[in-house]
């Protein structure tokens, strides 16, 4: 229990080799040498159609001291060791979630997701032919026919820093160590004795944040997570400046290298400290990020990514030495780095593409990831397209007169009441709306005002739509003259909050430019999305997945309103958080999804937008609000209707172009 | 021609198309097109049953404008390139040495060696797709493709520091480049364009003396060679101080590896700049050396090696990166350090191993290298077995009280005249016996006497007892009262040049614990060997080889009266020099010798003598000059007669104690 399988087994034989045989992992580390107490299992009561009912451990060997000791001493008396209790007789056992191997862990991100614990890396206790004289193989030669000979492990290496340190690790130990493979050819490490932890990082490394998670390679746990500031963001707030840095400096590449560098290595040991894991026993490292992220990390120079034909150094996914990279974690940890689908969609996509495996769906679904580019990926099991669109930062509120990142006293959620006009809106870090807290008697809020963070000033694009406020095409509506606007010429510009709703005392405005530029924003976001649906020679998709930070803080129902997203019944729209991160710490603990990424990163079609004529008549025909080129079933009820009397001030507004 | 290979070929084939398919090997670089020019052949005018005599050229493809430039360039009008010169009708060609792959080339160093060459680094010159527009390859699957339409490469992998040369090297050569591989397996190097060198490096590390070669990889060609002092010399003389200052201080290790690296740097980049090579185009490096020494190159504590059971922390070859060494020549280079038989018989054996190749011979073979330790090999095809032999450094000169190394001013020849006892004497520097400078009106010495050198010593004590000035056991002889003798008590010392043939002006003494230093080692030597003779159960060899410098410099005859090496024709005693040496560059050279080598390494029979009883009996008895435990017959002649007056002063000698 609980798979199910039985069978028969000789008598004398251990549950380990007897479930081995039934095509049950079980895990061990010490091979049997009641050493790790990781097969623990239980003897279940139950019913055989020959013995009738079995009593607990009637027909398995009893426990000898040494094991009744271990149990004792891992806390689990009512246990039994698979690796040294014989079967006797008929049996039914239970294997616990904690005792399987390849187990299936679910963790919680944004949204649930189901990891199968596989790591390529791994840790075995050997026993080692001590060194005699007359026997001539060496201190290596003796540790691989151990290998051989207790776990069956063949053809193996050693790194040279671990060749380093086995002839003392050997005396140390006694001739008793824990070895450290990767992918079972390689030992990475050694320790004298029985030995436990091997711990691994899964780093998103975005233009503008890093993300990273310490993970507990054995278990899955996720054992500390931080995230810190691209510093390559003094170089270029966008992809291509730094692109261009890089062309204009020399030493361009080698600068912003050494920044990520620097960045991850402080980010890691702050992360390792945390978890009180020594950095040395991190084995392996897994990041994704975009194309220009990769190639820095690796110190590439991405100018190719700066122009047609947007030529990648390397598409597939690389392993390499931490210490060829100067990553300060175990030295022989290998670095893995997801592939690439194209020029412009990395290895963050990649990461998305595993963690939300739309391969696997019958359903179509379209994923959109968000950031200064937005990758959108369009497909089910049959086929699968991808793009990448050129949004700009203008949704990490960059570009934006009052923009800031999410912090506290951003501005994330906007209502404008078509009456009066004024806005009620909450900031980062305060869980109330503004008008509440500037009530009288309210208590002061934690944050004021500072600034609009990306879902703000999406949510206050379109309560300013739905308010009347702007046109569908954009502009300030010029009949509006409410004293929340404020003109210059025929220049209009809208007080989000006033100066007493404000930590700096100064209000807070969204100017015709910020409009501008999210609507040039959306509009590439959706012509993307348009496009792969002419492509795929589709209308609508079973189901939207938003990916990214940008897409948990967003409000679906917004998005679709402001027409970044095609139309989808809004139960159906989700969003899963970070998921190329996601999909790092996936391939992090599961080797096996490293080979379907690079599967799927070669199977899925990547269409160009930069050049493609439809797209630029696609990008062209969605500026407008929410656009001007589709229908919206699924807003019906969400715009005001025709005709009706809204947007305060008793003025007809006029109805957005649909169709 | 002249392969003597026949066949038929379709009419059409290239020259290059038809050579293969008849089994011989054409070099080729750039795979056909036009620009490396090394397949040249010649058509040879020659008698066919068929159509009788055929005169040049009359059935192959006239050449193109393009061919004849190029071969007008590269200065061989005569010839024709096979991969364009296409097959009309019958022909017969002659492929030249210079462009046959894996040719055989014959090296002369103290010995003829033919070297098939095989390297492990090759270069191919490929025309990659140009990245276009909606193809995603990336640049590195772009040359996998290419570098599998053109020369059948696959599963190839691309070192980090190569992919990021890759897209400027690729666009700088307009999509034509020169990869250069390692092992058919990992691309090491990029260059735009045609680009031809490729060089290696082959170093023996001996305990004193650095020695290495730089070679062309294509053609095997010895390039420079140098050798300097090694630097651990100052951590201590011997193996065992290096391997006490490695436990006695906590950085003895890393000290010592860092001095070694700075030497080998240093001496690779003088043989580079000598050759003209850039270090950057050197790809590979082979080294040899006892076991100390490799194990302080890798940086590994070699406090194992000092004590029972002198466990190796690795027996088997290596390979790694020369970066992760610091070895500053291309930083993807591949190091290659052969293996070792045992604690004490380390890679530089292995390299006299495929050097002599006594593994391939009928005759029963004795191979003896001597450094600091000798290393003694004894066998042929069917049984090999070896040992190793503390002789110490007397053999170099060292722990002799006028000893120096083989410099110039080193006495390396001794002759005393039996009826004066005074010695004539040949330096290292000066062609002439000191007897023809030292004459009437002779022009003066380059060098005068400044010590005594390994060879000089072993002469002057041979030389010492045939005058009978030493006796059978190695004392002084009290009856000697001549003018070259000085006494202290019951202890002399002879003087082998007086103070006017030196350049000190103070005389060069043979001390009483000279000649037991000599003894000892000498005993050690011939135990070693004995040892073997009695393991396999045999009392002769068909064959003695001296390997090393000792071997080269020492006149086998001394060395049989000495009693170093057992009895054996001395038409049948030759020297090959530094074979350690010449193994580390057949390595280089040829990749199979290096499966061939570890082949060996692990079939030999290593017998070790540190603490072998019968070793210690050998020992003892072997103290005595030439010895006492074995007849000699091959000395008859070599020996003063039984009752032969001798010795001057007309002293009666005794006749040495044989069988």
């Amino acid at each position: 229990m609980p798979s199910g399988r039985r069978g028969r087994v000789p008598v004398g034989s251990s549950l380990l080799e007897a479930a081995r045989q039934l095509g049950v992992e079980i895990e061990s580390i010490c091979g049997g040498r009641l050493t790790c107490g990781k097969c623990r299992i239980q003897v279940e009561n139950g019913q055989f159609p020959k013995h009738g009912i079995l009593s607990a451990d009637a027909h398995l060997s009893s426990a000898a001291a040494d094991e009744q000791t271990l149990l004792l001493k891992i806390g689990s008396p009512e246990c039994r060791l698979a690796c040294t209790a014989q079967v006797q007789d008929d049996l039914l056992i239970f294997v616990p979630e904690e005792s399987r191997a390849h187990k299936q862990i679910i963790r919680k991100s944004a949204t649930e997701r189901v990891i199968e614990i596989d790591p390529a890396v791994r840790q075995v206790y050997v026993v080692v032919d001590e060194a005699e004289l007359g026997e001539h193989r060496g201190d290596w030669g003796r540790l691989q026919a151990a290998l051989t000979d207790q776990w069956q492990l063949t053809n193996l290496t050693i790194d040279l820093p671990v060749l380093r340190r086995l002839q003392s690790a050997l005396r140390q130990g006694n001739w008793q160590i824990t070895v450290t493979l990767w992918q079972e050819q390689e030992v990475i490490d050694v320790q004298p004795g029985y030995a436990e932890g091997a711990y691994g990082v899964a780093v998103d490394i975005g233009s503008t944040t890093v993300a990273g998670h310490l993970c507990d390679l054995r278990t899955g746990a996720i054992l500390a997570t931080e995230s810190a500031m691209n510093p390559q963001v003094r170089y270029g707030e966008d992809l291509m400046s730094r692109v261009s840095y890089a062309i204009q400096h020399t030493d361009g590449t080698e600068k912003m290298h050494q920044a990520i560098l620097e960045t991850l290595n402080r980010l890691i040991a702050k992360i390792a400290k945390e978890a009180g894991v020594r950095p040395q026993t991190i084995y392996e490292a897994v990041f994704v990020g975009n194309t220009t992220m990769t190639h820095l990390l690796l110190n590439i120079n991405p100018v190719e990514l700066g122009g047609a034909p947007f030529a990648l150094a390397n598409r597939e996914a690389m392993d390499l030495k931490a210490r060829d990279l100067g990553l300060r974690i175990s030295p022989s940890a290998n670095i893995h780095i997801l592939p690439a689908e194209a020029g412009h969609v990395g290895a963050d996509n990649v990461g998305v593409l595993i963690a939300e495996a739309p391969y696997q769906q019958d359903e179509i679904i379209l994923l959109v990831d968000v950031g200064t580019n937005a990758e959108i990926v369009l497909g089910n099991r049959e086929w699968l397209y991808s793009a990448s669109s050129p949004t700009g930062p203008a949704f990490e509120g960059a570009q934006i007169s009052y923009g800031m990142r999410a912090a506290p006293g951003a501005i994330e959620r906007v209502r404008i009441d078509p009456a009066t006009q004024i806005a009620r809106f909450r900031v980062i870090g305060e869980g109330r709306w503004s008008d509440e807290w500037l009530a009288d008697g309210a208590e002061q809020p934690a944050y004021r005002a500072a600034g609009i963070c990306g879902s703000g000033i999406i949510e206050a694009v379109a309560e300013m739509f739905l308010a009347g406020i702007l046109l569908p095409d954009g502009r300030f509506n010029p009949e509006n003259q409410g004293d929340r606007l404020l003109w210059r010429g025929r220049t209009g510009a809208y007080i989000l909050a006033a100066g007493d709703q404000t930590g700096s005392g100064d209000p807070i405005l969204v100017t015709q430019e910020d409009v501008r530029n999210i609507q040039l924003a959306k509009a590439a976001l959706y012509a993307g999305a348009k496009l792969l649906l002419n492509r795929a020679g589709i209308s609508a998709v079973d189901r939207i997945t938003l990916a990214g930070a940008f897409g948990s803080y967003i409000d679906p129902k917004y998005a679709m309103i402001l027409g970044l997203i095609p139309d989808c019944d809004l139960a159906k729209v989700v969003a899963v958080g970070n998921a190329a991160g996601d999909g790092a710490r996936i391939a992090l603990l599961n080797r096996q999804k490293r080979i379907e990424a690079q599967e799927v990163a070669r199977w899925i079609r990547y269409i160009e937008t930069a050049v493609d004529p439809e797209f630029q008549n696609e990008f062209v025909g969605a500026i407008h609000l929410p656009h001007a080129t589709d229908a919206f079933p699924h807003l019906t009820g969400l715009l005001p209707e025709k005709g009706e009397k809204s947007g305060g001030r008793g003025r007809e507004r006029r109805r957005p172009r649909l169709g």
